[in-house]
Order: structure tokens, then sequence, then C-alpha cells
């Protein structure tokens, strides 16, 4: 398992290795969420959860299936979904009268709803979100997580007063996206993406980019102002305070289990998966270090120590299998557990505990007495640094140039002047894709590369994952 | 909203009333689950995952859609569902090889990967559940939570070296489904289904059956033995401790979103619903009584009150709408909350806050410095008042009878020999379903309600909803 040398077998075998999902299910694409992947998603979900809830947005679950005459209303989006729907046409032993198909997204299922549900400027903001599976056929080569068929997929979906509005609300999905990489220990890029290579039906459409080991950038997701671009054909209005009937306008979020593929593509080494504290399945395992003749004092302090930690809420895991402690290190290493406790009878006799680290593999020696601030101090420690890694790694892989010839496979920062012609140019000359001009304001003095126009924005390149 | 005159009707307004679901979306059968009432579907959620969690089940996901031929192996099975799954046949512009159904249940989805899954005995029992959605193309009436088309679905799955230990995996899910229904305060009986009525593919089925105020039956759940009739065909086997091998014995256990739908009906009345404290969506609502010149004061108290019950860990809502006392209390009486608090000036000065039970409507007064403490008390009074008032209903519509003629609209118990022929004849001549004959040793001494034979066991009869 070399992550260096090929980076997508290793990303391959770790999966498997590490049992986060199994894909011999017999559909290409769609897999069995195992245990193990099944709660780092679902701890990744509570962080969702939790951001939304505390910026009242109301959690939704809206039908899977859409009525084909409802899908078709907004003629860029279903253009944009066409060759990628599944399509239900049969129930039971009749074919049905309308054919539905199954969510992609869930733009044609929830409007037809707000179109009900906002009556007047006080049904405004209506800010809803949902976490559910949606489903495209993907032609592409599959990978877990990261290209699947059936989606683990989170999405919000608000609807606004006016654009004003509607902005504050892309700027809060800003902020949501910064705490929740803390989180997650993943820097990213927010980019606004191409006229060319917006969502379907979009106004705009900002990419959260990251950049993983091999050079490819990964979409963790996007958000989208869609101006009035849905609330007119699925006919949202509301009656403002002097009695006239306006088209809302709206944003949505979305994100996906790719986020599950992002940190075990960036964080993972040789040894196995590295997880994020906040989200790991288990944040602490204890190896208790049997000599003979102290086994039932050493076992009986290291369930003390797990009572203690799980009491103060970590998740914390006793490993009291008939191994050589070595072995539970090469286990719990492989499954990513971020703080390894090895407890023998010397540390008792020093009434210590000793901490390893996952992600840096450091050593280090705790009184037992402090032991859960130690533990709460540590596991802080870890995440701060997990994102800083890889946040150096991602600076140190992106490189400005102002010329499209020899490119690495890095993320390459160049001046575009913003027309579609000289954009265009840039993608057929570099073979990258544009992921688009950063919404932070980040300083660029420069030229376009194609024409030589001065510009003040930049815009990054880079391999599509 | 007349519950006793017109029960049926009461319940399609109430459930409309208080917002729980809107059934407006453009499919029959298919309902979007609007905030209030999937924060119900959630507490339910999390008791049953707390549950299965910590009786070792670990949750997993398992693809929604299966192929036709994996459907299609277990004979029993696919003749129990053939008339009632959806087809997905196209993906993209194009007809799929292999046709694939949503599942109805996930069988024929988890039992292929058991069979790679399971070598040998150290990997038994394999226990496993998942919370998912499924579908059936029902074609009777459909009616909110209790009969859809997209149902918000439970499913444990379990196997087992052999009977025995199976058997004892049934019986811990009558424990599991003992401690649920004092959480959502519904009364039950288990009781095994005939012959001609069990599970599609079933050894046996035990169904968890409440009764409703119309007098008809309803199924909240059922148990499943399947012994090896799943794993032959799927080929789960295992090699035991001689080398043999063996195929599995398998159970599983299924509940739905027709939990919410018996809370409603069983609980509510004419001024709305009733909800359970523990799966309230607000377990408190505090309503301030604002005095003129103490609006301030009264104010900052309720705040404080508010967060005094949140800081202790209950879902408390505090009311501050610009809106008359009154009026308040419709719309959250309207919304089932167990515990309405009130709280003015005169509360204030004898330092006593007003407690207003939504079941009963029982006012009383309680110290505010024990506020805590009275509020743990009260809800766990309520919870317990609630389950006993449904159970003297349930045994209050219980009717033992030794004929079939003239029978009311209620639970029915008789005698059965248990032959296929009487009890065929049961059915056909009180025009009710058998339900089944209890599990739990019900003492019965009687004869068969057709051929007179002496029996010890009896039957139970309704009209199903």
């Amino acid at each position: 398992m070399k992550k260096a040398e090929d980076f997508s077998e290793w990303y391959n075998e770790i999966v498997e290795k590490a049992n986060l999902t199994d894909k011999r299910y017999p559909i290409k694409g769609m897999n069995v969420w195992t245990p193990y992947g099944w709660k780092i998603m679902q701890a990744i979900d509570a962080h969702i959860r939790h951001e939304f809830d505390s910026t009242n947005h109301n959690e939704v679950c809206f039908p899977l299936l859409i009525p084909e005459d409802q899908f078709a209303k907004e003629k860029e989006h279903i253009k944009g979904f066409d060759a990628e729907v599944f399509w239900v046409t049969h129930a039971g032993l009749n074919p049905l009268d309308v054919k539905l198909l199954l969510r992609p997204t869930s733009e044609t299922a929830m409007y037809p709803m707000f179109a009900i549900w906002v009556r007047s400027h006080a049904d405004l903001p209506l800010k809803t979100y949902q976490i559910v599976n949606t489903f495209r056929y993907e032609t592409k080569q599959t990978r877990a997580f990261i290209r699947v068929r059936e989606i683990h997929f989170f999405e919000s979906h608000t609807c606004h007063a006016d654009l004003e509005d509607a902005e504050r609300q892309v700027k809060e999905d800003y902020a949501i996206m910064a705490r929740l990489s803390k989180k997650l220990c993943i820097p990213y890029k927010l980019l606004k993406r191409t006229e060319w290579d917006k969502f379907p039906g979009a106004f705009y459409t900002v990419g959260i980019d990251t950049l993983l080991p091999s050079g490819r950038s990964l979409q963790l997701g996007s958000i989208h102002q869609y101006k009035e671009n849905f609330s007119k054909p699925y006919e949202i209005k509301y009656e403002d305070e002097k009695g006239e009937h306006k088209y809302v306008h709206q944003t949505t979020y979305g994100m996906s289990e790719r986020l599950v593929g992002a940190v075990v593509a960036l964080h993972g080494d040789d040894k196995g998966l590295v997880l994020p504290p906040d989200i790991a399945t288990m944040q602490i395992v204890i190896i208790p270090i049997l000599a003979k003749g102290a086994v039932d004092q050493v076992t009986e302090e290291a369930r003390q120590l797990q009572k203690d930690l799980k009491d103060a809420g970590f998740r914390t895991h006793l490993d009291e299998r008939d191994l050589r402690p070595g072995a539970k290190y090469y286990d719990w290493e492989l499954k990513g557990v971020p703080l390894r406790l090895e407890l023998g009878l010397r540390d008792m006799e020093k009434e210590q505990v000793t901490f390893v680290r996952r992600d840096t593999g450091e050593k280090s020696l705790h009184p037992r007495t402090h032991v859960v601030d130690e533990v709460r101090k540590m596991l802080s420690t870890i995440a701060g640094d997990m994102l800083d890694m890889i946040q150096k790694e991602m600076d140190a892989n992106t490189v400005t140039v102002d010329t499209l010839d020899n490119l690495p496979g890095k993320l390459i920062k160049t001046g575009w002047c913003g027309g579609e012609d000289c954009g265009r140019e840039i993608e057929a000359r570099s073979n990258k894709n544009i992921l688009g001009t950063p919404i932070d304001g980040e300083k660029f003095e420069g030229v376009c590369v194609i024409c030589g126009k001065p510009t003040d924005k930049p815009v990054y390149l880079a391999d599509a994952m």
C-alpha cells in the first residue's frame, strides 16, 4: 500500500481493507455501507445537521420519485440531467401512466411544493434541508464515495424575498463550510464556476474544491444562486407588503458522501486510514499491555480508564482481544483511530498513560489523574495539525503560471480576462478544467494568459478527479 | 374534528392541521415529511437505534435497487411481492440489460452479501439493521403514515448458527418491542400469524398488533423466523467447529412510519395531537402571561425558565409571539405538546409555575425552585398514564365470544383448533381477519368455534385497517 506510488490503487485498497464499504453488491457503483464506514458518514451528517439547525434551516424529507412532467419544467435543468437519470416505468405488472424518475437532486421534487407553501413575505425566508440518497447513472469509472450511482446526499434549499437576501444566504453557506472544514480537517477553495460549467439551471455556481495527492481537484460540494431561474417555471411567488406578487430568489447548497472519500484520500497513509477526531467512529482505542502476573490489575485499570473517557463523552474502545499488542496496533492504525492509549504495569506504577498519535506516530506520557483533559487537548491538537498539514500540501501543490506550456499535474493559477473565448482556449491548450475564479477577493495582478488583457482576477485550473 | 363520530375523517384532518406531512405531492401515497412530523419520526428512530445498538446490532445501509435475478431466488417471497414492486427499466436514454426493482423490503438485497460475509461460526451471530425507505405499489386507498407507497422503514436482519440461537433472537426482539412500547405509549399484542397470512418466505411470522379507536387492528410491525428458508436459496453457509458446512438460521424484525400513525390515531383527541413525551418534537411549551407593566419582568423570567429546562435536556419552546395566551394554547394543543407551562406575574410572586397536561388538561402548581425535577416527574407520569389509558381502552374493546354471529367491531377472541379448514371458515363466517394466536402463553380453556374440539389457545380476529 504505497500512497505515493499509485494513489488510485492505494485508495481502492485502503477502502476495502479498512472495511468502509463493500463494493461487491451486484450493481456497479451501488455499494453497501458497512458499519464502520456508515458510522463515519453519520458523524459527518450530525455535524451538518447541527450547522443547518443552528442557522434556522428546517429538516424535511421529500419523496424519492419525481413525475416526468414536473422534472421537465426547467429546460436547462432537464438537459443537464437527462442522460443520467434512472426511470421507473412499471409498477407491479403494469406500465405507469406517467413515468417516474429517481431524484438526481431534488429541485424538481421540492419546488412544486414550495409553490404551495410560499404565499406571503411572512413565509420568507424559507430555509429547508434534507439528507437523502440520490441517483445518477454514471458512465465514467466508479470509485467508492467519490463517483457512485447511489449517492448519500445533503441538500439545502432556500427561498428569499429578493436577491440581496439570497446573497446573504450564500454567504451564510460559506461560513458553514468554513466550520465544517475544521471538523473534517479538509482545506478547500471556493471557486466560481464558468458560465459553461455551472449547475444546470443556476444563475451562478460556486464549487467547493480540494486538491488530492494525485494533483487532481475534487469537488466537495457546491453552492448555487438560482435567482428566479426556478421560481419562474415553478411559479413560486409571494405577496409583498404592498400586495404585489413577486417571484422568490432561491439558493441551494449540496454535499455528499464524497466528504468521506476526501477524508480517506487526503489523510490516509501507507498504514491505513487517519480519521479526524470529530468524525472518527472511535476516537480513542485503549490497548492494555498485559505482563505476566499483572493481567487482572492492568485489565481492571484499563476498564476504569475506558469508563472515565466514555463518561467524559469520548468514543472509546478497549481492545481486550487475545492478541499481541503489535497486532492490535496494526489493526487500529489501519482503521485510522486518531489516538491510541497504551497502559501497562510500568505506566500504572508511574501513574501515567502512554498516548500515541495516529497522524504523526508521536508518543507522549500523560498523568493518569488528568487524562480526560489531556485527551481533550490532544484530540484538538491532532485535528488542528491534520488540517494544517493538508493545507500546506495544497499550498505547495498550487503553482502560478504565465504560460500554458508544460503544466505540472498540480493546481494551476493563472490570469484570465473572464471572456468565454479565452476561457475555452485556456481549457483546450492546458488540457485541464477551469475550476473558476476565487470568491474571497484573492489579490492578483497580471494579464490574461490568452489575450494579454490586464486582469485582477486569477483563475484556477486542474485535472478533475 | 370529532374523533368519536368519524375516526377516519378525524385522522386525515388532524394530520393536515398539525402539519405532520404534506399529501399534496404529485404522486399518490408519496408524501412530504414536513419538519414537525419528521422530528417525531427522527425521535422514534433514535429510540430504535438505541435499542438495537445496545443489543449489539450493527447499523448498515444497503442499496435501494435490487437486480431482478437476485429478487427471484426465493420463490414464495417473489410471489408475495410481485404485484407491488416498482421497476426501473431505463437509465439515461437506454433500457437496462437487467431490470432493477425498488426494495419493498431488503432480504434479497442483503442476503447475497450475507453469503459473502458469513464464512465461519466465528462470524455468527451476524446482527444488522438499517433505517431506509421502502417502496410498495399499494392499490388500496392510501392513508398518511399507515398505508403509503414510499415507507420510512426499520428492518433488522440476523443470521445464527442454529434454530435455538435464532429463537433467542426472536425473544430479544419481543423484549425490545416491550421497551419501545413504553416510549411510544402504545399497547400491543404479539400474535402468531396463520400459515396463509405469514410473511412471504417466512417459517413463521409474529405480528405486533394494536387496536384503533375504530375497532380495527393495526399492524405496528412484525418479527419473522425464517429458519433456513432464505439461507438455502441464497447459500448463506458457515463452517462449524467440526469443519461441517451448515446453513444459517435467520430472523428479521420490521417496523415503519406506521408507529407515527398509531401515535396520532390512539392518542389524538378533538383538540389535536397528543404526543408521548419521549418522542415529542417539543416536550414543553412555555407561555408567558404578560400583564401590563410587567412585560419585561415576565419575559425575562420565562427566558430563564426555558434556559433551565433546556440545560436539563428537555426539548423546550418559549412562545413569544404577539398573540393572546388563549390562541397560543389552541396552537400547542393542536400540535400535541405534552406539557404547557404558564408563567405570569402572580406565579412569579408566589415563586411557582403553572403546569397544564395535554393528555388530561389537568392544571397544577409547582415551586419554581424545583421546576426541573417537577417537569421530569410530570413527563414520566404523563407517559405512564397515556399508555395505561390506551391499554384500558384496548382491553375494554376486546371481547371473548363462543359464536361468530353478530360480532361487534372490536377485537374478538375465540377458540380455534389450529386447523387450516377451521381457520378459513372462521374468517369466512366472521368476515374478519385472523390476527393469530398469542405467543405469550395467554391462558384459554374452550373449544374451537367451528369444529368444537377442545383447545387451550385462543385466536384473535379483527377488521384490519
